[in-house]
């Protein structure tokens, strides 16, 4: 039986084995919501990046660009962070670059460490995720984006969520998979006013982002499944 | 109101503030469970140290020594990570020095960072520890030893037992404190039953360490607190 891992947060990812294994980034607030919905808007690429000036020399050279720090749009480029701008602006057949505090940080560590394949999750795509693992048989290591470095609740009850969809399909032993599935189960029934109170949630309310966040905890909104082929996020077939 | 977060790996540590704060060290399979038997015991203090080396330095120089790698008892020294060994030894006045795979590491990195206090917890002696903190009012900070870097569920637990009991007096917004209260609370009917399947729960019974288990989830055997004085853990007054 095949096993599936949770990593809590990128800075522990060292302490994981990647190779031969199916990495999910799970950054539902909110860079895996935006590239599910990127891709589902028509965008034909997405080049997750970790700088600020990778993704401006990709804007420069024709791409779209979203960079967002501290949860803002940074100046001068065509998107922040919000899944909601990908679907008021025509997408289709557009290459995106895109650089995040927390999300594409953790698909280029994942990558740089050797992954076999990287895919991205949200509750957006939920299923999609769960139906291609469950079809895929391949070790997995669910790897939460967090914020800075540190642990969040929505990334853990998603990752939660995906393992007790797996539960009768794969093995899971490690510690971090009981605090996903501790935190989903509670979670689970209400999910907006169980992560009220995190640090993530607030830092989007108090921004005036509410519409994000609802938005972010839809489930199942689109059926695709974003996977890294060299640099850039595109559809699996 | 003051505060109070969780750190659910010594590696998260730099991402978080200690000056100021008192950092609580736990680590229940085994070494804070130890910690505060030892000095029930009658020991006059401890020094944690993170290499095999100089604990066996101390050794040299009269001290008693305890060293723990991989789950066993390192050849040539007094004691391994069992706290029973110190209910079986006459410790009064003793000097105690010693390394383990984790906690002795996670005490040295929160001196290292500066933390105005460390004091180690345990469910030994928890209800002493959640007394001293609702006395004290500072800012606190749980730090969970983990396992090699790795979050645990049984440390993360301990740290959600300590929040709920501290709820009304502190605040605690970080999403860490999230997950460990949740699994707190899925687990505090039964803990060694919610225990059951984790990494250090099945590496202690499959090294025959049941009573080991079973003595650290102990609730309340001792009234005291390890604090951390200078290099040395001595009794609080």
């Amino acid at each position: 039986m095949k096993n599936i891992e949770v990593c809590l947060s990128p800075e522990l990812l060292p302490f994981y084995e990647v190779n031969d294994k199916v990495v999910e980034v799970i950054d539902i607030f909110r860079a895996t919501s935006c590239i599910v919905t990127a891709l589902a808007a028509g965008a034909e690429s997405i080049t997750p990046v970790a700088e600020i000036e990778e993704c401006k020399a990709l804007q420069a050279q024709g791409y779209l660009a979203a960079a967002e720090r501290e949860g803002d749009q940074v100046e001068g480029f065509d998107f922040g962070n919000s899944p909601l701008a990908y679907l008021e602006t025509d997408m289709k057949g557009k290459k995106l670059a895109m650089t995040t505090s927390n999300g594409t940080k953790a698909i280029g560590m994942a990558k740089k460490m050797g992954a076999e394949e990287i895919i991205t999750g949200a509750f957006l795509n939920k299923t999609s995720i769960v139906k291609y693992l469950l079809e895929k048989q391949k070790d997995i290591l669910l790897l939460c984006a967090g914020w800075k470095g540190r642990v969040n609740l929505e990334d853990s009850i998603f990752a939660g969520n995906i393992l007790d969809e797996l539960l009768n399909d794969f093995s899971f032993n490690n510690d971090a998979c009981g605090l996903a599935r501790s935190a989903y189960h509670l979670g689970k029934n209400n999910p907006t006013r169980f992560l009220t109170d995190s640090s993530h949630f607030q830092r989007l309310k108090n921004k005036g982002r509410m519409e994000d966040i609802d938005f972010c905890l839809t489930l199942d909104k689109y059926d695709l499944i974003p996977f890294l082929k060299g640099d850039k996020l595109i559809l699996k077939d």
